[in-house]
């Protein structure tokens, strides 16, 4: 990011009517915001939330509370405008964007589905890679390309969000894998499942890991063998934002794990993420150390969907308006010091 | 609070689509609120942020980095709507209610501005008491007034806040007369005072506590001892509000000292409170651990005025909505578990 954007952000913040820094960390979305977006007064009156869903092979091993069909039938939850993404996102003044990456069910008219199915799903990454070279970069890809599309359409602040079943698995063998962790420090309950489970789980992801012995070094060999199509747009969606200067709210930890990839892959994407918030997955703190995001609410969630991501969006936008809104000291007439 | 009303809520929520208790605090404040409104589904969308202003004798001392006129300039950047709070609170749909309830100035012509003043501020505790026992009841009767107002307006939220150059100084005198703690444990830099000022100011409540030794059981006391009279203001809302089943949003260091006392002279009200935001100052974490409240937010804020009521009250309303309008898994046709 720009120093000299920042810098000058700063000072125009300094100059309104509050004590220096008072504001906190509203003061620090403004500054990134300006630096992100290039923009002296950024435009955030478009938003969007993205919703990626995707089925994982993985749930044959048993690693979550619900069947399968889950992932399909939220996808209609999601059109209709009934999950907790829909409800967050009408209230933060954004759109809910669903796109089926890999969901194992053929949506057939479905309006406002975005479709740009890779594979019915991932491969259970206990017999053999989650998915080919092929698979993970057309993943990404549907994520670049729907960042293109936010630049063209004039959209000015970006969440992310996912539906899979299944999908804290391969979110923790990605944490585990990247930073060296022991899967049992980062692996959790997900949709709630018991300790027994929970168990399973574990050695599930230490089964994978053994079996492909990922290079932490190169994260799309990580992403590829025990990721998921979802986490991958998401790191695409992430890339092309940090590209075309869109800031980035990433939700928990799902779409950390996709952000992650993305910040190894560029460490520069981090200047144009901004974390949602601090997930109830024992993993996802391992995750936000690692790229080095502060998170901006905790508040004891653990949905996904892109529900935090929705509820953060309106404190990044309170930054853009004390930028625009507030007074000056000279413009009110207050006795500065 | 109808601890029925509290379970019958936390089902409703459990047959939403989404894993149990997986929207975290979210759950929690659709729950209290429905308990404080008596309502199946409370109705937040009249809200109001009382910013109750106040000048303090103590600045003599030299407490603070800003001149005691501020506080009158800052109540006309108020009115203009060009202050913190009037952003924010413009940015989460609420209405700011600005209230003269001891400021040093003869507002005259001043369209907007709620008429309340009790005096034209506090005296300075080191030489006698801050208020005397009929000024503390008219400022406690002020907020009580409002609250039933709100009530009469059909008002469903409200938020606290303040402005009063030096009134970090009194809520610091409160919270360590209270809890029973060392001054300097609890004191901090207000507006941004150096090292030296804030030796000075830790001195300056040591001598008001020597000199009024207010007994900790006898909450008005203190108030009236060493407290303000926006401070004794917002206690009064907090009852008032209790009283009407109105929720209340603490806004922070100030507010909270104002919500002690409430909350000392009758534990109940913490039911019907909300605590904004963890401040940046000390003493702040002291008020919130003896009331029991559990901030929401942590954005390193410290400005007032009501700035963290206004950014946490999309939050307590995302509670409210999401009771509202998620689909059941009946519904939305969701495999249950």
């Amino acid at each position: 990011l720009d120093q000299q954007l920042l810098a000058q952000t700063q000072t125009r913040l300094d100059n309104k009517t509050k004590p220096l820094g008072s504001l906190g960390r509203l003061e620090e979305f403004a500054c990134r915001l300006v630096a992100i977006t290039g923009q002296e007064q950024p435009d955030l009156s478009r938003k969007a939330i993205f919703t990626f869903a995707a089925d994982h092979g993985v749930t044959e091993e048993g690693v979550s509370l619900y069947p399968r069909e889950v992932t399909a039938q939220m996808v209609f939850n999601f059109l209709r405008g009934g999950a907790g993404v829909n409800v967050l996102a009408r209230h933060a003044g954004a759109e809910v964007r669903v796109v089926d990456v890999g969901v194992d069910h053929d949506f057939e008219n479905c309006p406002g589905l975005v479709h740009r199915k890779v594979a019915r799903g991932t491969r259970n990454f206990c017999t053999g890679p989650a998915m080919t070279t092929d698979e993970t970069a057309a993943a990404l890809l549907v994520g670049i390309d729907l960042a293109a599309q936010c630049k063209a359409e004039g959209i000015g602040l970006v969440g992310t969000g996912e539906m899979g079943i299944g999908n804290t698995t391969p979110s923790s063998a990605i944490i585990a894998a990247i930073g060296g962790f022991e899967v049992a420090q980062v692996t959790h309950r997900g949709t709630g499942i018991a300790d027994q489970a929970l168990a399973n789980k574990i050695k599930v992801i230490e089964r994978g890991l053994a079996l492909h012995r990922p290079d932490p070094a190169k994260p799309l060999e990580v992403l590829a063998a025990v990721g998921g199509l979802e986490i991958a747009a998401i790191a695409g969606l992430v890339l092309g934002c940090a590209a075309e200067r869109i800031p980035v709210i990433v939700d928990g930890f799902i779409s950390t794990a996709g952000a992650l990839i993305a910040s190894e892959l560029h460490p520069q994407v981090r200047d144009y993420l901004f974390a949602a918030h601090q997930s109830v997955e024992v993993g996802h703190r391992f995750m936000l150390e690692r790229t080095g995001l502060r998170p901006i609410l905790d508040l004891d969630l653990r949905l996904g969907e892109g529900t935090g991501a929705a509820l953060a969006m309106p404190l990044i936008e309170a930054g853009a308006r004390i930028l625009a809104e507030m007074a000056t000291f000279e413009q009110a007439g207050v006795t500065g010091h």
